[in-house]
């Protein structure tokens, strides 16, 4: 099958890759759609030392499982979990001490023809949302596990750092809590897009931080993100950690421990919310899609996804 | 009088020194016993660029101020509020916008004959409490700030890294709770301590780091107890972090969002409670101190503070 393979050193596109082998308990799923995240960008660059298939973003139909299943067309949670080990046992089954990790760990993704995925993994897309939507359901999730983090209320003063494809959906979701909510950037595309959606946006270089905001999201991926979030943000208020990095960066921690913030870890998130939110049209996310290519030509796709003038890049697989 | 000054680059000890000003809403304290914190250590590393007098642990003898308070044996909270700005209005005067702190930022502090402080700052010390016990209470508050911050039952697991004078007060207090606690660290004085006081004492090089402890408390002040703290904690879990540093350090915040742990910044704590749990015997300080100098001899003492086979190191200012 076709696939986008990263070897440690060189992201190739391998036009015959073995497929995936679905064991008794997966299904495989024909991908249809994909997505390109910040993480895969990482990747490349080293983090979380992965070889294999990239891609954890994909929306498609599965050919092999459980009668209910085939023919549907779903989306598919990232982690795959033992269900016995301690964490699996005390409800934290997205951080199983034996997980793998849909094209970041241990396991092949989805920037290929074919995916296996454990069953309990995957959800149908409802007909009301698009197949470009669904490539959205993973980082949307992502997204909304913020708001079950810390608190919005209408005035409570929110600031989200860093307006990319992570930091849109983040911003979209948490301004359906009618906080009150401006974003930080250099990207003027994202910016822009913020205007769209009467985000408030706020130009990086015109930031003059007051350590005022009672929440701070960063979704830079950068340590300068994080050394904004902690000076923006006001005493005992909590920044959100929504990136991560490849490389360890110089950062001073008193300022958290000299105003007593509380910075929060954020990774993945309910699927089902993020999929609900999308038939109900509460997120936009169409616009958000900047260029689309053919897996044949996911090299040149990861050099668009680095664009900052881009937010998201979307595979074709099908 | 006689003070101990930190000029920017040098710390001396000036034997004529001007008196502070007590002003209308102040106390003046004539200092009898004070105590040398990692924070004085840091200060005169370059942390906040504090030039004067050092020193915010004490106890002394309230000689100019209201009628009830003059002659009265007291400690002093560091922070000196405005009770005027957004934050001391929001209750959060700790963190007020245009606060001086004793000996760290913008106000002379108690290494000297007399120290001034708004009266609201004092606190009488019961006559249970001892001097030596007394010079305890400011760091002995910072400690129980912790239990205040993170759930601690009884199955929870808890570790404190760094066995010195602000972990070995946080140790006790969470022993308190009757959680299951160890405490990590490289000190054989602190291990030792801990040993007599029925705390689980973990050599730091014995530590394989598992991801399984609920809370950890990171009181070593350096970036190795943080990375530690961030590889002992389990996904989920909750770092407190109580240490600040003149320094930015190299550090992966990649596990922190990954595993989705929160990390706490921790500083001030109630006066009240760590004069309570003193007069109760609660908690045990006296065997903390390991030497005792007169104030004309702080720069020595400074050197013996920074050696860690010293736990609590106090200057005799009477």
């Amino acid at each position: 099958m076709k696939a986008l393979v990263f070897d440690g050193q060189q992201l190739r596109f391998d036009p015959a890759h073995a497929e995936p082998q679905a064991g008794p308990e997966d299904v495989l799923i024909e991908v249809w759609l994909a997505g390109i995240c910040a993480t895969d960008l990482e990747i490349v660059r080293g983090y979380m030392a992965f070889r294999g298939v990239l891609g954890h973003e994909f929306v498609g139909r599965v050919v092999k499982g459980p009668r209910g299943l085939v023919g549907r067309r779903v989306v598919g949670e990232i982690n795959c979990v033992c269900r016995k080990c301690d964490l699996c046992q005390a409800g934290l089954s997205q951080h199983c001490r034996q997980r793998t990790v849909l094209g970041i760990q241990g396991r092949d993704g989805a920037f290929a023809q074919y995916v296996a995925l454990p069953r309990h993994n995957v959800h149908e897309v409802p007909d009301s949302v698009s197949d470009q939507e669904a490539v959205f359901v993973e980082p949307l999730a992502a997204a909304f596990q913020v708001v079950h983090q810390a608190k919005f209320e209408p005035r409570t003063r929110v600031t989200v750092i860093g307006p990319g494809r992570l930091g849109l959906l983040v911003a979209q979701v948490i301004a359906r809590t009618g906080c009150r909510l401006d974003v930080v950037g250099r990207s003027e595309t994202g910016l822009l897009f913020c205007e769209k959606k009467g985000i408030q946006p706020l130009a990086y270089q015109s930031v003059v931080p007051r350590a005022d905001r009672d929440v701070v999201v960063d979704c830079s991926g950068t340590p300068e993100g994080l050394k904004l979030a902690l000076a923006m943000v006001r005493p005992r208020g909590t920044v959100v950690l929504k990136s991560t990095h490849a490389r360890p960066a110089e950062i001073n921690l008193s300022s958290l421990v000299v105003n007593e913030v509380t910075l929060l870890g954020s990774r993945c998130g309910p699927f089902a919310e993020a999929l609900t939110a999308l038939a109900a049209r509460q997120v936009e996310v169409s616009s958000m899609i900047s260029k689309q290519f053919d897996l044949g030509r996911a090299v040149e796709a990861f050099e668009a996804a680095r664009d900052p003038r881009n937010i998201k890049v979307l595979l074709r697989v099908r």
